[in-house]
């Protein structure tokens, strides 16, 4: 057995049931271990973007970590990006790099590079595998250390002359033990606020937005004068009809501080204090009021949905009936061609429980404030600010719902190009992915942007940076380029036939909403 | 006036005049800083490896550097592979990357990154602007260290507080003082070598593979026993009839050293030992035989070209007529539709000094061969490994070639993939830049390297990993999606007329090549 074949072995025995892949010549003994060794599905992307936005994707609905395979210090640098936004949202997710042999490294060849250097700022765990007999432990602790709650990225590189000497030895996987308990004094003090009477604004994050957890959320409301809320870019957040909605943050820094204002106290279930995405000049970036007292119930590492079922428990509301959302649809099509007729056109046909991956931008807000009474639904979202996360995420996630879960993806024009060679891993995996592009021809969140940092509106040259109009992109064109099918709507009735056909079907469809 | 518009004027004044952007919020007083400024053109890209690979093919054609704007670490990391790309081609290039505002960085909000980190691996000059005041005299610093011999890349963070408050102050340009001349004792001793009578080779890269530097080698050769070379992945070489021929280094590790056996002396001309590109198992890593000597003559920051007129001189050989290739166009069309084909038909319609950017992999050697009688035309290589770099290098090449150069860029489908965004850049820009796509649908030098590296040949998933087939990218619709016009050639008559109509006519167009 050689060393890639231990590595390949171990990943599989600890769990690891996937490897996206952007492979080349120093990957080659990676690649056949991944034929020879039984139990891994490789799938495979054009661009490294893809590949860690796929992983980032697949661990957040799988709910355990994909592997990657990257090309040395260049391939992980394209995957850089998406494994930025996998950090904020501490997913799960296991590089592993090839680099040159380990005797080649000295002569400094056109591919070297400080592939540690790239790694670090992403990655929690990094480490250089030194040996075929070590490199199975190796994998096995990547994994263990990927699974830290509440996750995070592991880094392994693993230098070509270790993936193919012989002497490779599996290891068994290492024991994962879950996320701590919140602390009992933790609970016991969110409990006394809540039960003061003073206003008390939950905020919530990582698996305490998931159902369990919003059950208890919900219930711990029912005691006192409580908001429920969920941090603006949570990783996954399940909503729709039938749960405990949560009212997310807002994203520009005045309305967060208006909107966190009026709270006594600001309660932080698995988060850290909300501050402002950007600076602006002469704005707060830090969205608490100084009168609010700030409490944690549970930190990231902890099990919110548990520490949120023990702080019922503690008011003694563990049997109460809480707020759900209703089953509301609204039937209105109209004539006004906008993101709510698109947002409540996507009601209307999106079946249950389906994964909704949100990066629509400017766009993407009629459809989440459709969809909040819509079908009972996991949303996922672009957590670290950096585009082009949308595509790679639902095509992760489509990987990832083999219960035959329809993943839909909200993206916005500016965003999608970054890596729009996911459509092609979509057609060729067969994938069930509708896409909606919301096709402004602008970097919209910029023209906004340009009045609030104070910079103006800007003459010709500033315009043209932020205009994607000339020429314009066609989304039709561009799938149909990569094997998915694709239409272009340009008011509502063409969008929700368009929409309607794609939720029919099953397999990879594009619908270009030409706004 | 504000920090960015000190930094944009600085820019200016240091002989910048061109900024390959993709911003954010945290860059819009960047942006009207150079809406604001005279002297400074704006290129958009939709992606950031377009964007700093625009920046590589511009400065190896204008002889000086543009700048990047990339927003905040992610930016950054999406630029990573194609600065790869440069560091190893030596090309200058300085970049601009936003950051949150200083007061704003303790909060770690979702874009906060280690941006130093990520811009170390490849920058020489890393720099945070910390003031209004001195933003002007870090941008003078950062073009400065951009332009230190032979070139390399410069980076320089702006926080947004410092782009937008008051207190620029332009600073003046630096003096750049070109590269050093070489050791006398150095041209001496490759005299006495040449003299001797053994058989020399002269291996040459950087400024040396210019038009001035080829006719003082030629000269050179003719008083010994010299074979002149460049190394494979030069990152410019003029070539064509007229010019003294050199021949690259085989890119095999087998072939390289059979190549370089028979020499009893090899002198670097501003590059360094050959080595292979990758390690194979039981196949050697350095190019040069133990017994063959190694003289430098010189280094890569110093002059090259001036270092081979020395040593023409010392030779006595000053004034001797050097071998120069003929022009000679092969006519002959054929029935067969293969790369040598399509190289015939480029060689019979590429009009003079044309800009080839050559990223062909496995396709591209039948046009290298068919030029190298063909008209003089300059070529730029691949040279730090990292694919992806065609498609961007020759859109840069067209901002720069203002004379009217012709851009043609060789580009293979899979690397095609990875910065297809430059095709709306070349439209948008209406740069005269044509694009042939080799498609083979499959990562050609991976099936190679497979059997080379001793993988073997894998079965159904390895091979999966390899191919492009399944779905078949269509490039014509994937170009004219952004813009672009395009035609499929699935033979060598098709390709002729679809090639000789984009040579006469300006503007970009794109030819897949169906192979």
């Amino acid at each position: 057995m050689y060393g890639a074949q231990a590595l390949i072995k171990t990943l599989v025995d600890s769990g690891v049931e996937v490897c996206f892949a952007n492979p080349g010549t120093s990957e080659m003994h990676l690649v056949t271990a991944i034929d020879t060794v039984p139990g891994m599905r490789p799938v495979l992307g054009l661009f490294e973007g893809v590949v860690t936005g796929m992983a980032d994707g697949y661990a957040r609905v799988a709910g355990k970590p994909a592997a990657t395979l990257l090309h040395l210090g260049p391939g992980l640098a394209n995957g850089l990006a998406n494994l930025h936004n996998a950090r904020r949202a501490q997913t799960p997710v296991v590089n592993i790099v090839g680099d040159h042999a380990t005797y080649h490294l000295q002569h400094d060849a056109p591919l070297a590079s400080d592939i540690v250097g790239f790694a670090r700022p992403v990655s929690a765990w990094v480490h250089t595998a030194t040996s075929p007999e070590s490199v199975g432990a190796d994998a096995a602790r990547a994994v263990h250390a990927s699974m830290q709650a509440p996750g995070q990225v592991a880094t392994l590189i693993l230098p070509a002359d270790v993936a193919w000497n012989e002497g490779g030895i599996p290891a068994p996987a290492v024991p994962v033990s879950g996320p701590a308990q919140a602390a009992d004094a933790a609970v016991a003090r969110v409990a006394d606020a809540v039960r003061s009477g003073r206003k008390v604004g939950v905020l919530m994050r990582g698996g305490a937005l998931k159902e369990r957890g919003l059950l208890a959320a919900g219930r711990v409301a029912t005691a006192g004068n409580v908001t429920l809320m969920a941090d603006t870019f949570a990783p996954a957040v399940q909503t729709g009809a039938g749960r405990v909605p949560v009212t997310r943050l807002p994203y520009f820094a005045e309305q967060l501080v208006e909107f966190l204002a009026p709270l006594d106290v600001l309660v932080l279930v698995n988060t850290k204090p909300p501050v402002t995405f950007f600076a602006y000049p002469g704005r707060p970036s830090v969205g608490k009021a100084d009168h609010t007292e700030l409490l944690h119930l549970s930190h990231p590492h902890e099990d919110g949905a548990a520490a949120l079922e023990a702080l019922a428990d503690a008011l003694g509301v563990a049997g109460a009936d809480p707020v759900t959302a209703p089953f509301r649809v609204d039937d209105t099509v109209g004539d006004k061609w906008d993101q709510f007729a698109i947002g409540r056109a996507v009601a209307r046909h999106l079946p249950e429980n389906s994964i909704v991956v949100s990066e629509g931008g400017t766009q993407g807000g009629g459809t989440s404030a459709a969809l909040a009474t819509g079908v009972p639904h996991d949303v996922l979202s672009l957590t670290g600010g950096s585009i082009g996360m949308g595509l790679p995420v639902a095509t992760g996630a489509g990987v990832a719902a083999a219960g035959g879960q329809k993943v839909l993806c909200l993206q916005g024009d500016g965003g999608g190009m970054y890596t729009l060679q996911s459509l092609w891993t979509q057609a060729r995996e067969r994938l069930d992915v509708t896409t909606v592009i919301f096709a402004n021809r602008s970097y919209g969140i910029l023209q906004i942007e340009l009045m609030r940092t104070g910079a103006g509106s800007g003459g010709e040259k500033a315009q043209s940076m932020l205009d994607l109009g000339n020429p314009e992109l066609n989304w039709v064109d561009l799938a149909r380029g990569m094997g998915v099918e694709a239409t272009r709507a340009t008011n509502v009735a063409e969008f929700e036939a368009a929409f309607a056909g794609a939720m029919g079907q099953r397999g990879p469809r594009l619908i270009e909403a030409y706004v």
